[in-house]
């Protein structure tokens, strides 16, 4: 067994460990930091969906590049961690022992698969979406040569990886047995713009619906079989039903789990032994309104998570800003973007509390007559009582990914609808909605209306 | 004499003047709201540059649209106010009197001449840039025909006519007294990436030289003369030299006006008389950071004063959230988006704030191989102590037009850098940079160590 030592040790090279390590070299610069990964080419997670069309074409183009971590001065290895021994602070690979002094687990996410399907994964023409290069690459080969695909989950990767495949010319059925796709994050009155979206753009949507059995015909995939008995003829199968935490590691070295099977972690992401951190999708997250956990992924908040470990190894350096994990996603449907931020009107009602909402529709440039104009809707949820904002969703052209971002700040920073009436914001004609119109203020606006 | 009698009569219909009278009908809805505007078509002042080019190529693409003022039940006429009596708290026009309970002054700005180029107006030839259909009208016809256009000023407006008299293959020449384009809003390293765009695109830079003199040949403009001797040939001059508040009417009736032209309001819009309010550009306004008058002028700031002085009229509905004026704008110089939000480095040195600035560069789509990737630069100000951000400058793609409003709400809502590093954006390939790199809290961390 080599031996080899080093200060800090990041297990996984995904965006929370590449984060993790790059903080902690940059704030700790006379340590050793050494970042262990799996694969010797990782993913870029999220870009994964447009390596199945023209957009990016291929997987070598979604690589994620290794030109940061190596800057900072950050060691790095391929390798497997098999098992961590928290007291004698030690991590053992199939033939190396490595010591650490400060540990932080970065091991993410795979896919989760209902029980009732494990046994679906084993037939030919089955796929998960996992992050890694080889599976994603036989995922593509097997999709070249087939007509009819289904997909399994209606989600933000279920919908993205249909998308693609549809605009390659390929038959594609969404499945799923919930009302309305992407329904995590949008409300059913914008998921269905999306839907109509989707079915121009020639994917059949089968919602509602859950999937009773995965069809094998001759050793492969033939189709899948709803609970209604109704049948979806195809060639591949793609389960693309969510993620969850990759703790196998932890939870064979012992490291506290919480109950959805993430590693318990405080605020600054350390485990309960204070040497030991985990950052990204493998570690618990709280939700920000509720305080419940989460299950929400996302790397930007592994990358907020990661920055925290990272300058806080030997002592906590920053206090830190903002607690709680809020669902903030964005994706593209054909040419409009969808975006989310904190809980929907839906959770909310769920959660029973007290909310008013407030919509406003208008256009991302001004006047409307700039040619490449385009309709722009925001809705915002607040707080009954204090018109605190805590949820928003947007549909409208590309500046919708960074309008989502102040919705979020908004949701972060605990602004109310009231502070937002005198919001300054920058416009311009060809970038932005009217100042008079400004849609995050006029759905504010709305809510104040109602509230009185 | 006509008499009309109003409860809330509002002069001007610009952004302020519409968002006022629309504001203060929809929270007050028993009221009769009167709006009077002097022409009876309003252009949207900040797309006017785009009148000269393609993109809208006529004045009538850029009307205001009427129908939110009318939708709304605000009554409109066309005239203009000569007088206001305070205490009989009327309004005279040429031939009408109104008599009205709350009065709000929206008269907006005009464009403000040097002095010395105040007989130079009156060559044949020489345009100033108004906010009225009929000179940019007749400025549009008279450059049909001519060849070599100068413009004296490189602020916003100045430069965005360049590049549309440029783009439109005229020989443009932009001349200005200090040493970069866009001096109020970027510091010298961005505002040269503009610069150099412009020269691309075919604008003949003139800067740091102030113009001494407009030439006038055969009663016609023939060029201006700069200081250093050097003479600048051209058919036609427009100066581009900023904007006044425009309170003659404000003045005549008696209305306080502050140190710089403007009417004195307070927080509220009010002037010292409760029962007036004055918005938009000709209301005095206050420096967020250092409280002392500002000359920004704003649609979206006038907005937001709209919309305070429309809910204040009869009582203060609603604590004001953010108060003081930023500086926060956006335009795009060929394909980049340029933006600025708060005080650029050189204005907070001479005004002796003691700072920190951090920058980063990164891609706007991620990973950097999707298609229409393209750069984007952050540049961040905090002070060194708190480490509060109080400025902020970006270039890249057209998100950077929403990318500047988050900081903007990150200056108005006071956040630090600290709390920025564990801020939560979405981020999407197709949509934004990295969640690994998002230029705002790369920037913010980048000022983090750099306090250290």
């Amino acid at each position: 067994m080599k031996e080899i030592r080093c200060d800090v040790l990041v297990i996984g090279g995904g965006p929370a460990g590449g984060v993790a390590a790059i903080t902690a070299k940059e704030h700790h610069p006379d340590k050793r930091v050494l970042l262990i990964r799996k694969e010797e080419k990782q993913l870029v997670p999220c870009a994964i969906p447009y390596i199945f069309g023209d957009i990016l074409g291929s997987s070598e183009k979604d690589v994620m590049s290794c030109a940061p971590v190596e800057k900072s001065g950050v060691e790095t290895m391929v390798g497997e961690v098999l098992h961590i021994d928290k007291e004698a602070k030690r991590a053992t690979t199939r033939d190396a022992v490595i010591f650490f002094d400060k540990l932080v687990i970065a091991t993410g996410s795979v896919p989760f698969v209902h029980p009732s399907m494990k046994d679906a994964t084993k037939i030919e023409g089955v796929f998960t979406v996992p992050k890694e290069k080889e599976t994603i690459d036989r995922l593509k080969a097997y999709a070249e040569t087939r007509e009819r695909i289904a997909i399994v989950g209606s989600g933000f990767i279920g919908l993205e990886i249909g998308l693609e495949f549809a605009k390659s010319g390929k038959n594609v059925t969404l499945i799923d047995g919930v009302d309305h796709v992407l329904n995590t994050a949008f409300d059913k009155e914008l998921a269905a713009e999306a839907e109509k979206l989707a079915e121009e753009a020639g994917v059949t949507l089968e919602l509602g619906e859950f999937v009773d059995e995965v069809l094998e015909k001759n050793g492969r995939v033939s189709g899948v079989k709803l609970r209604n008995g109704k049948v979806i003829e195809s060639e591949m199968v793609i389960l693309a039903t969510g993620y969850k935490p990759n703790t196998e590691l932890a939870e064979r070295s012992d490291i506290q789990l919480t109950c959805y099977g993430a590693i318990w972690v405080d605020e600054y992401m350390r485990t309960q032994n204070h040497d030991i951190f985990a950052v990204g999708d493998c570690a618990a997250r709280r939700d920000f309104i509720t305080r419940e956990y989460s299950r929400v992924m996302l790397a930007s908040t592994s990358a907020a998570e990661a920055r925290a470990a990272g300058t806080s190894l030997y002592k906590l350096k920053y206090i830190k800003g903002f607690n709680g994990t809020i669902a903030i996603f964005s994706t593209v449907v054909m040419d409009r973007a969808f975006a989310s931020a904190g809980v929907t009107e839906m959770q909310a009602r769920e959660q029973k509390l007290d909310i008013v909402t407030g919509t406003f529709t208008g256009m991302n440039r001004h006047p409307a007559t700039i040619p490449d104009a385009t309709r722009q809707s925001v809705k915002l949820i607040a707080m009954n009582h204090s018109g605190r904002i805590i949820g928003g969703q947007i549909v409208g052209g590309p500046e919708v990914g960074e309008l989502i971002n102040i919705v979020g700040l908004i949701i972060e920073a605990k602004i109310t609808i009231y502070t937002l009436l005198s919001l300054q914001v920058a416009t311009h004609p060809l970038l932005t909605a009217a100042p008079t119109a400004y849609p995050i203020v006029k759905a504010a606006e709305s809510i104040a209306k109602k509230m009185e």
